[in-house]
């Protein structure tokens, strides 16, 4: 009956809008009691601890998304976001959740066995197997075409070879899903990628030193090495030389991620800056008075209120499986130019204290600054774009 | 009966949809044949002909969002953002309809007595009372408080002296809202203003010359002067001294109209230069085809789909009379200076040619510039807009 | 004697100074007394007289830098700098002296056989002889390699044909310098050019209508026609196919003449607003107090101070003959791009007065926009630097 | 006899070039030598030894600008200026020479009695004492007027209380110049300031902490305390009261410094991504044969070049006595604000390695993003600016 379904409808979606609001409490508390409180030492470690993961998975805050059948949580995309907007709202960007829970375990459920889906899901969502996922490598960047990694059939097994690099979670990760070439004859390198389910402790597996970043530094970036790894064939993820397809499936929702996280991160940014100018006094006046400040608050509340509201269209978007490529590019763009702007311009305003480390916006500065590079460059992004422009399908 | 209601509210929803596309082809049949054709001739007359707002008014393009029992249309905010959308979309800025049916003929309407509302509206929604508003003045610029325009009681009528400059269809206007200090005590000048109908023909009411501006050629600003025009007690519109929130009620709106417009310039400006680029040849491939102008565009068409979910929102949230007047600030400042930014490269993108009058780039580019400053300044917006920031209510 | 020449060096360095700046005084005199009061009937009429011509010419004012045994003045850079920067200050872009004097002249002057530098440059040195170039095709762009434009060899004459548009002084000219191939067969265009000296009254040579143009609007820019212009041996000026290599030698002194015009009409456009905002009043104080004004101003004298020094460095570079083609490239560019930046801000800054045609910085506005256009556009002078800079000698 | 100083002048002329240039090998061996394989153990202490202060001394690398006879070199302006742009060049922020040197030294030379010079002098140019400056305390940013440290007369000694922060050198020095109040009745602060030798090791001088700082890393960056400390007669530098007078004399050369660290800073950074660009491999292309690259390095070096030309004018201005605080403030400004802009954009040429420590991009971006905030941060250079507009003398 239509009427059923109408009002169905309709209550769903206030209901949805009053757990959403919900669930942020929830979301915020976790990182206050459990995050915030620890990551000036994980910043120091370069990591963090194993415990803050079990933790977010016992309070049933990974793998949002994911089917309820499938051993996620089975949440839609609002829970999810709410998540890592909080995380954002945390300043806090040492745990590589969101990667986790909305990058890598989509890809086990969409394209997963069923037997990898039952061995790796829940212990996903319980925090117990952190994951990863490879592309970059040392020479090609963003560039999927120039992957070098090679993974050559051997009987039923698979043997892998190469290097992997800028690899987030990439240190504590226990699964990683490697990009790596399985047919170098094909005609594009896009037909002949595979995507692999490496596990830690395999033999010829190893990790690298992790990286020293600018900023992000409770994050553990590493390198990955490769020698001979024997995978079984239970490690392909899929179908062979099908992931090229994959990732263009699920890079949509990865550049919305980044993107959402640079608006969240640009509204926790200014309302630190507004406090701070509201409070400083300069000149026997509070910064606050000065016009010059109040216009540049307002122009910087002005493009977070316009990125909000695109971003927002998006996410909806998304959540009706509408958005494509290149609005998800624009998106994942414009937003981290706009959170490096924002970043930029709220550190001067909080003078020689925006530089020390012990400021919120030293920090959320220098995290900002690599929101425009992984995900795909920006540069990257405007090809993306331009060819729906010049050469629309 | 709550599921009546419920379904009503969804079929009208729809239904809506529907009937604003349709209604998008009717007004975009009246620019291509009642007002491109004739723009050119209006440019060098500096002013439409009466015709053309006769023919608007037959075709019920006129009053769009004025209620059917005051004379007007009857429709929705989206009926009349189609319709100046769509002038944007044929870039012929000459015919002031917007000014009229959305700044001017809401004041009327609102604050209007009966009488006033049966004079007036339906002439205007019919294009034979065509209508200014007159604010600023020659020293005073964006600033209301610096009003010298004065209205002087004398028995029940009022002898009204001043000048106002910048007057949109200033011209041809056969009604003129003026804003006058009726209190000159008052505490603040914002209690000591009042609205009066002016009409043309008045004694004493004397329209100066037609201003040479840089661009908006075909529209008819100009400066008016008043010298002991004596108006009946009915000239004046709303209570005396109440001037001041009327204009604050209707200003978000206004700035609305003008966001919207920037966007859909930005629009037609942006398909223009695709086209451009496209066809257009240099060191032997397509201009389309430089990776720099691939990125330009790319860069432009972000800007133009961020602006163009924010000012859908903000239609939105106007219709759902939620828009505020800090966020129809935002609108109007961002927008009205992406309109700028992407008129002053999107002209660049045509070279040689962007700067010759014959290209339609040239004239939208000409048209953009005056975008930031009426309405009120952008510097203006953003003073209201840092108000919201630095001490919200 | 070392000592001698030394002190002649010396003494000459001061005098120098010295003489330059006496005679800026009469440069300034001239513009305002023969340019200033006819600009706006010139503006209506689309060109300037020709009288303003001889009366530059008599009072010595072109052809500044040209050697005195060819008919010039025999003056140095600096001198015409001087001349080209009042032209400036005094806001009058009409008449094209510049274009004339240190764009056109030095070709007869370096590449014409003694006749031609005697039948012309005594006429052009007297304002008698109007000169154009001829470059730009309706085709091609800032693209030399696309000139279609062909002078066929005919016994001793050269039957010339094409389309030449943009063509400043176009419509006034006596004399144009047509750039055209010569060899089709060259293995690159740039070896088949040569240049032509085509005057007015030339069977076939046709003059198109006068370009009606944003701004420029005493500037009488025009198309040209040549259908089967017969020219005599004697009108090829240098030789034959050697063309391209003139240009590049010549190009880079246009595009100092370009950057010096942009940093020179910013340093009037700032003046015009420094002025305005000390004396207009808004909130009860001058513009000139608010905080904002006051650190726009400072942004935009900078800019300005920043580029004198930058120009005034090539300047002296170029006297020394030492300016090369990247640095004169990066100078065209940066400049007008200040320049643009500076004229769109410094409008902003006079409110809607800035969009009225009477005000001087309305007129500076629309003129500036040309200027990232011709000389080549500022894309073409990134090519150009970039090249120094991936491929050096 | 005029000739013979001509002759002299014209020969010094010739020769400082040329010293300079040899000047220039020595510094740059220096840092190669001396610095640059000990900076990354020193970024991890947060100071640099004190060995390498000395062998500075030794070598004659600092107070290269103070006379002979007062200890120092005896060198000019353009010395300083080759040692302080071959320390940007080497990417070392860590050794605070310049301040010592440039900075500090000057007002112990300047202001200093003949025993406070011949006792600290020799023993600053040896890299004996470190010295460092204290003005900005913790709330009061760049605004000198709000100075709160106190200096108390006490018989004929002085008993100084206070904190003041952000001070480089401030953990290493043995001698600091203390910005103090000694007149609080004064009619402006201005006029009730005084500046003092404090030595490390008086009772109640008290370091605190090294900041932790976004870049920097191995500069010394510390709070100060003092409470009670007893200072002598001779402690007071210069007159009593005098103290905002000095300042005003000696800022501008801080600012200059500022601004040829940031052009040397931008110089550097610019070849590093140029070497980057050439080698490195994306889409089976170098990054520098992509358009969008090379536009985008064309920009830059232009940005760079313009910005050099206005250093090298400011330098020749100051080294002839003539830069005024206008200048000296817009030199400091622009600078740094293109050093910051050139950072981000170069970084961002370098992808995901531009992020990483390793790379010699990111410690320069880190580094530069202090230049816009300290010296005066740039919001109050153009304060300084917009004085001498709005209100020239």
């Amino acid at each position: 009956c239509p009427t059923v379904l109408l009002l169905k409808w309709f209550l769903n979606r206030s209901l949805n809008k009053f757990y959403h609001d919900l669930f942020r409490q929830s979301a915020r508390r976790f990182f206050q009691e459990e995050v915030i409180p620890h990551h000036k030492e994980w910043e120091k470690a370069g990591q963090v601890s194993r415990e803050v993961w079990e933790k977010a998975g016992e309070q049933g805050l990974l793998g949002l998304m994911i089917p309820e059948e499938h051993g996620g949580v089975g949440g839609d995309l609002f829970y999810a976001a709410v998540m890592w907007e909080e995380q954002m709202y945390s300043n806090c960007s040492g745990p590589g959740f969101s990667l986790h829970s909305n990058i890598i375990m989509p890809y086990v459920s969409h394209y997963g066995t069923k037997e990898q889906i039952e061995r790796f899901i829940p212990r996903m969502a319980a925090g117990k197997c952190i994951s990863a996922i490879a592309m970059t490598e040392p020479g090609a960047g963003s560039d999927l075409q120039g992957v070098r990694t090679y993974a050559k059939k051997d009987g039923s097994d698979w043997i892998l070879n190469g290097n992997k690099v800028f690899i987030s979670n990439g240190w504590m990760c226990d699964l990683v899903i490697v990009v790596a070439m399985t047919n170098r004859e094909a005609k594009s390198p896009a037909h002949g990628i595979s995507l692999f389910l490496v596990e830690d402790g395999m033999k010829g597996f190893q990790k690298g030193r992790k990286l020293e970043k600018i900023g992000l530094k409770a994050q553990d970036t590493a390198e990955l090495f490769f020698e001979d790894v024997r995978l079984p064939a239970d490690a392909l993820l899929g179908e062979v030389n099908r992931g090229f397809y994959y990732l263009m499936n699920e890079l949509p929702q990865e550049r919305l991620v980044i993107a959402d996280l640079a608006i969240a991160s640009s509204e926790f940014m200014f309302e630190e800056t507004r406090n701070y100018v509201l409070q400083r006094k300069a000149f026997g006046k509070n910064l606050a008075n000065l016009q010059t400040v109040q216009h540049k608050l307002a122009e910087l509340k002005t493009d977070i209120c316009v990125g909000r509201a695109f971003i927002d269209s998006c996410l909806q978007l998304h959540a009706e499986k509408r958005l494509d490529a290149a609005t998800a590019s624009m998106a994942k763009y414009w937003a981290s130019e706009t959170q490096l702007k924002v970043a930029t311009q709220c550190l001067q305003l909080h003078g020689g204290w925006g530089y020390m480390w012990e400021y919120p916006i030293a920090k959320a500065f220098v995290d900002s600054r690599v929101q425009p590079i992984y995900g795909g460059t920006n540069e990257i992004m405007k090809e993306l774009i331009a060819r729906s422009i010049v050469s629309p399908k």
